[in-house]
């Protein structure tokens, strides 16, 4: 990879990887992530003011005194409500300011590893860095296992089996929005939950549901936990979902 | 765990592991993955006669001469079709007669790793053993990298981004239900092609979706190949999925 310094004395441009770290338990993490974190001489990853953020802890094991670290720090997420039109504005500009520190390092020949929970591309946070650079420098995706299976593997029921149809749901969408995604599957998994959870818990109710939905906490971490949704608390982290296993229905005349 | 044997003759049980081993790349095999196909004295797979099967050739550089290794070969899946009554009968037969092979070892005190491609509870050829012994031994699923997350990473837009919904559909449904599927989610990942994929052409060009849909054929494995739906073959192998990223939609008034 290096250039001929005759003829090309610009260096040879970093290459971009979205490293999908797992949901929380490091041995979660795929043996190609912890390749490729250590051979990126640069780490970056995002986190909220006064944290290493979760990505990053995942990866403890994995990242030395060696690696240049870029922690990009949300700005105001405390201060303005996220329908409030200034929110959309700031965070497009941290993002483009973001993309533009790794981009700086890409230039110059230094490889990044952004660490990235779940997978990158399952509602994953790299995906804004990926909108603005992947066009510029090399980049690839390094999947990861989902906060989605590993909530999965807690529960006594396969998540899909034989002919269902899993729908995966934002928590923000409106109740009828739910509703519809819900009764249109057989087996569904609801994320962002937060502050929704009562609003996702109606509509799982109003599915006729409710008996057959398990609430998930923390996956995988050391605070994991793990109940029917009907016990569940009235409030949730951002680190928590609802799955409906599905029943197993079969497609007509098929045997699987 | 080693009981008195003044008191308990009979030994402890052995552990059932559902042991996710990606989707092809042995990269993508996760530390927990390997430590516990390690740890555990038996390893057992699904596959086909005269194979080793996929998920064995998957975990190659982790399964040691030490271990006991117990293939469960599948019957007569060529001889009769999925659809006739014989098939049912037999595979449910299989599935038992295979499950009772495993409880020997573990009545007898030896833990079980079975492999599993991708994730064990994500159409995983898991659950048939899961479904009949879990309630009978200590039962852990290791969650894996699934097939689906590693078809998107090769594409050049996220899966899900915002508050996008996902529908993941097995290509075995009739076509109405495909489109009603479909359209019901703003991304969508059809699964279990094979001979089901004109039937799936016909319901994405239904939705008007064509544009959007890629042809991902044995993701993370060396034989890879990604394509435009419009451009796939007329027949594809087990291995292969059409992924439709979504637009990125936002809820109303949230921006994210």
């Amino acid at each position: 990879m290096t250039g001929d310094p005759l003829t090309t004395p610009t260096p040879d441009l970093g290459r971009l990887y979205g490293v999908g770290v797992g949901p929380g338990d490091p041995d979660l993490m795929t043996l190609k992530a912890v390749k490729r974190i250590a051979a990126c001489p640069v780490v970056a990853y995002f986190c909220k003011r006064g944290t290493r953020g979760h990505a990053r802890r995942i990866a403890d094991a994995v990242v030395t005194a060696e690696h240049v670290e870029v922690p990009m720090v949300y700005p105001v997420t405390v201060e303005l409500p996220p329908d409030h039109p200034d929110y959309g504005r700031q965070i497009e500009a941290f993002f483009d300011e973001s993309a533009e520190r790794l981009a700086v390092h890409l230039a110059a020949g230094r490889s990044v590893a952004v660490l990235n929970e779940g997978d990158p591309f399952f509602y994953g946070s790299f995906m804004h860095l990926f909108l603005r650079l992947s066009t510029r420098f090399p980049t690839e995706v390094v999947p990861g296992v989902t906060s989605m299976v590993a909530s999965a593997s807690l529960l006594p029921r396969p998540l899909m089996l034989r002919d269902d149809v899993l729908s995966v749901i934002p928590g923000t969408l409106d109740e009828e929005s739910l509703l519809r995604a819900i009764t249109g599957a057989q087996a569904s998994v609801v994320m962002k939950l937060g502050s929704n959870l009562p609003k996702v818990r109606r509509a799982i109710a109003a599915a006729g549901l409710t008996d057959r939905a398990w609430y998930v906490e923390r996956a995988s971490m050391v605070e994991q936990r793990v109940m029917p949704l009907a016990e569940a608390p009235d409030s949730a982290p951002y680190f928590s979902q609802i799955v409906i296993p599905g029943d197993g229905r079969r497609a007509e005349g098929v045997y699987e």
